[in-house]
C-alpha cells in the first residue's frame, strides 16, 4: 500500500476537465498540496493508505468553485441600498459610505465575514478588486483561502492612495512582491474601469503586466450609459480604447461586457481575452444581458463572477451558476444554450483560465492543487438523481455544499467551518452595520 | 391574562399588508386556525398566556408562500430530460414518462416529496395542476398542506380519464365536492391550455367556473410557436380566444404570458385577470420573457410559481422570488422594477388573491389563517442586517427557512418537518428513479 495524506471518495466524481465526465464511486488521492491520482473507489482502497479518509456516498466531488469577479470587503454593505441604478447607488450611497469607513479594520472584517460566506457556499478562489488589497492578499493567505488580488488602480484618490502612481506602486510592493512565490495568493493588475482611470496609467499597467505576466481585471462595458459617455468623450467605444492602448490580449479579464456589438465579440475572441459575467448583479442594476451563448460560440474564455455582496447581495456563486445557465437560454432563445456540464465548467476551470491559474485549478486532475468541493445531493431538493450534474446548476443550492479544500487542506467539514468562528464574524459584521447606519453627529 | 394557542414573537414582523411595512420586536397571536392579534412583543408577554410560545430574537416572520404554478407529482422526474426546447421535451421525455408511469402510486409518492421540500422552502401554500388531482388532495388534506388543486382537463385520453367531459365529471365529483367545506384544500378548473382544450369544454369549463366561483388556471401564451400556431388553426390569438369564450374575469389565472401586446396587458387588467409568473421555467425552456414591471403598472394582479420540478428544477418559490425581482428589472432596464417588498408582495399576498384565497391568506392580519413562515437571519450569508426585506429578497435562501405554520399548526419546527420522514421520502424517490430510468423490457 501507498500512502497518501488525503483520501476522499464519492458517490459521483465530476472531474470538469474532461468535459462532460461523470466518474461513478470513485477516489481522489492527495498528497501535500496536490491530487496524485483519481481510480475506483474499490481499488482506492486497495492502493493506498491514507492519513485521512472522507467517504461521501451520496456526494458529488466537484472543483472548487472560481469566483472571477468580487470587492469581498463590500459584504459589510450587504444591502445597505437597492432597486437603484448603478450610478445612483455608487453616488449617493456606496461612495459616501466607503469614503467615511473604508480603512485595513473594515477591509479586514469585510474580508472574514466573504471568506466565510464563500467557503459555506463551495467557493475555493476568489479574484479581489477593492481598496487596502494588501490587507484581503494577508487575511486570504492567513486563512488558506484562495485568492488573487486586484492592485487597483483609480484616477481619483482614497484613503489608499493619493494618484494612479501610488496606487500602482503600493500594488506593486504591497502584493504582488508581499506574495510572490506563495502558492495560494496572486495578483493581478486591477485598473478599475476605462471612466476611472486615464491612458497613461492604462498604458503603464499594459507594461507592467506584460513584464510581469499578470492578468488586468478591469469592469468594462458594464451599462450603456457608460458606453455612451465614453464615446462622447473618447470618440471611441471602451474596449476600442483599451485596444488602442494595447491592453486587448490574453491576460485582459473583462467584467461585465452587457454591451458588445459583433466586431467587438470577434474582436475578443482574436485577442485571446476573457470575460467574467456577473448575471445577478448586471439584473439587479438593470445594466443589460451579456451574450453569454454567442460569446461561447466564438471561443471565449467566459468566466462567472458574483461581484461585491453590496449590489448583489451575495457571494453565492452556486446561485449565480444557476442564474447564468437559466438567463443564458432565455437571452440566446435557445433552451440548449449553456447546457448544466458547460455551466458548471464556466464556474470551475473558466475561472481559473482568466486568472491565469488554468493550470494549477479549476478541474480535478492529476498534478493540479487539491481545491475540492463535495456537495451532499441525499437532501429532499435534491432527490430522485437521474443526473448528478443537472442538480448541481439547476436544483442544488449552496446549503447543498459539505465540504470544501484548499491545496488539500480542510476549510469546510459536515458545513462547519475549520478555522473561522461564525458567531464572532456575524457580532463583528452587526457591530459595523450599527456603525454606518448610525445618523452621522456634528 | 388572556389565553391563546400560539404566540411567536420575532425580530421582525413583515405583514405584507399593510405594504411595505417592518415591525421590530413584534408578536404574533394565534387562537385555533386564525391570527388574533398583532402587538409589541413586550405587551404581548404582559397580555397573553400561550399554550405554545416561539420566541424567534434574529428572525423575520413572514406570511407563508404561495406557489402559484406548479405540477407537484413532477418531482419524481426532476432532472429527467434538461437543455431542450418546450415541445421536445414534451414529448420525447415528459409524455412518455406520464405515459408509463404516472397512477396513483406516482402521484401520491410524487405530492408527498413535492410538499415536503416546499414546506423547508417556506411555502405553505400550492396552486397545483396533474392528472390523479383527488390523490393530491388527498395527501394534502392529510398533511395539513394549503392547497389548490387544478380540476385538469385536457381534449385527449390519459390514464385518469378518457375525454373532456370524465375529467370534468371526475374534477367535481372527486376534487369539488369530496373537499367542500374543508379549510385547507379548494378546487379551481385546469383546463391545460388553449392549444389542447377546445371549445366546447373550455366553454363548459366557463359557466361551471361562474357558476360555482371557482379560478379557472391555464397555461397562456407561453411561447411564441404556441401563439403562431393558435393563430394558424383559430385565426386568432390565445388570449383574444378565452375573451371570446367569456373566460377572461377575475376568475383567470393565466400562466406564463411570456408573448403579451400592450392591448393584451389593456385587456388583463380591464377584465381583472390574474398572471403567474414563473421566471425560472421561462428561462429555463426559453419561452420568453413576462413583461412583468409593465403588468405591475398597469395593476394587474401578477402572482409567482415554480413551475413543476420537471422543468425548473425545483420547487423552491424563495429562488423564484428572487429571479423574479431581478429579471424584471433587467427586462423593464430600470433598476427600480419590482423593488424587494413588491417582490415579497408577489410571493405571498397576489398568489393568494389569483386563488381566491384574498381573505383567507396571504398577509400576516388579524382574523386571517396563520399561515406563517420564519426565517433566520442570523446567518453568515446574511449579516449585517440593514433591512430585512432586501435580505429576504436578494439575499435569504430557502435554507434560513426555521418554522412554518399552516392554520396554526407547526409544519416545521427548527428546520425539522413535523409530520413527514425525510429519509424515508428520499428512499421512496429514488426507488421511482431506478425503475423509471431502467430499460425497458419486451
Amino acid at each position: 500500500m501507498e500512502t497518501v495524506d488525503l483520501l476522499i471518495s464519492a458517490r459521483w466524481v465530476i472531474p470538469v476537465e474532461p468535459d462532460a465526465v461523470v466518474l461513478e464511486h470513485h477516489a481522489v488521492a492527495v498528497r501535500g498540496r496536490r491530487i496524485v491520482d483519481i481510480l475506483p473507489a474499490s481499488e482506492a482502497a486497495q492502493k493506498y493508505r491514507a492519513a485521512e479518509h472522507h467517504e461521501l456516498p451520496e456526494h458529488a466531488l466537484i472543483p472548487g468553485l472560481v469566483n472571477a469577479h468580487t470587492h469581498a470587503a463590500m459584504s459589510l454593505m450587504r444591502g445597505i441600498a437597492d432597486d437603484l441604478p448603478l450610478m445612483t447607488w455608487l453616488q449617493s450611497h456606496i461612495w459616501p459610505t466607503e469614503a467615511r469607513w473604508v480603512g485595513t479594520e473594515f477591509v479586514r472584517d469585510g474580508t472574514r465575514l466573504a471568506i466565510a460566506e464563500m467557503l459555506r457556499g463551495g467557493t475555493t478562489c476568489f479574484n479581489d478588486m477593492y481598496f487596502f488589497p494588501e490587507v484581503t492578499a494577508r487575511v486570504a493567505a492567513t486563512l488558506g483561502m484562495r485568492a488573487s488580488i486586484g492592485m487597483i488602480v483609480v484616477d481619483f484618490p482614497s484613503a489608499w492612495a493619493r494618484d494612479a502612481d501610488e496606487y500602482i506602486a503600493r500594488g506593486i510592493d504591497e502584493v504582488f512582491d508581499a506574495h510572490k512565490g506563495e502558492g495560494l495568493i496572486s495578483a493581478c493588475f486591477a485598473p478599475h474601469a476605462p471612466y476611472t482611470v486615464s491612458d497613461a496609467p492604462l498604458a503603464r499597467i499594459r507594461n507592467l503586466a506584460d513584464e510581469l505576466d499578470r492578468p488586468v481585471h478591469i469592469h468594462v462595458h458594464e451599462t450603456r450609459h457608460e458606453v455612451d459617455e465614453h464615446v462622447a468623450k473618447h470618440g471611441m467605444r471602451p474596449l476600442a480604447r483599451l485596444d488602442s492602448l494595447g491592453l486587448l490580449g490574453p491576460n485582459l479579464v473583462a467584467v461585465h461586457m452587457t454591451q458588445l456589438e459583433d466586431d467587438e465579440i470577434a474582436l475578443l475572441a482574436a485577442r485571446g481575452a476573457s470575460v467574467v459575467h456577473c448575471p445577478q448583479s448586471n439584473l439587479k442594476l438593470a445594466s443589460g444581458f451579456c451574450p453569454v451563448a454567442r460569446l461561447l460560440d466564438a471561443g471565449i474564455n467566459v468566466a462567472l463572477g458574483t461581484d461585491g455582496a453590496a449590489s448583489n447581495n451575495d457571494l453565492d456563486l452556486w446561485d449565480e451558476m444557476r442564474t447564468a445557465a437559466l438567463l443564458a437560454k432565455g437571452v440566446a432563445g435557445r433552451a440548449d444554450a449553456l447546457p448544466a456540464h458547460a455551466a458548471l465548467r464556466m464556474a470551475t476551470l473558466a475561472g481559473a483560465r482568466a486568472l491565469g491559474l488554468g493550470e494549477e485549478i479549476g478541474s480535478i486532475e492529476v498534478g493540479k492543487a487539491a481545491d475540492l468541493v463535495a456537495v451532499d445531493l441525499a437532501r429532499i431538493e435534491t432527490q430522485p438523481v437521474y443526473d448528478p450534474v443537472s442538480h448541481l446548476v439547476y436544483a442544488a443550492g449552496r446549503e447543498a455544499v459539505s465540504h470544501a479544500w484548499i491545496a488539500g487542506q480542510a476549510k469546510l467539514v459536515d458545513g462547519e467551518l475549520t478555522q473561522l468562528d461564525g458567531r464572532e464574524i456575524m457580532t463583528n459584521a452587526a457591530a459595523w452595520a450599527a456603525r454606518i447606519a448610525a445618523p452621522e453627529r456634528a
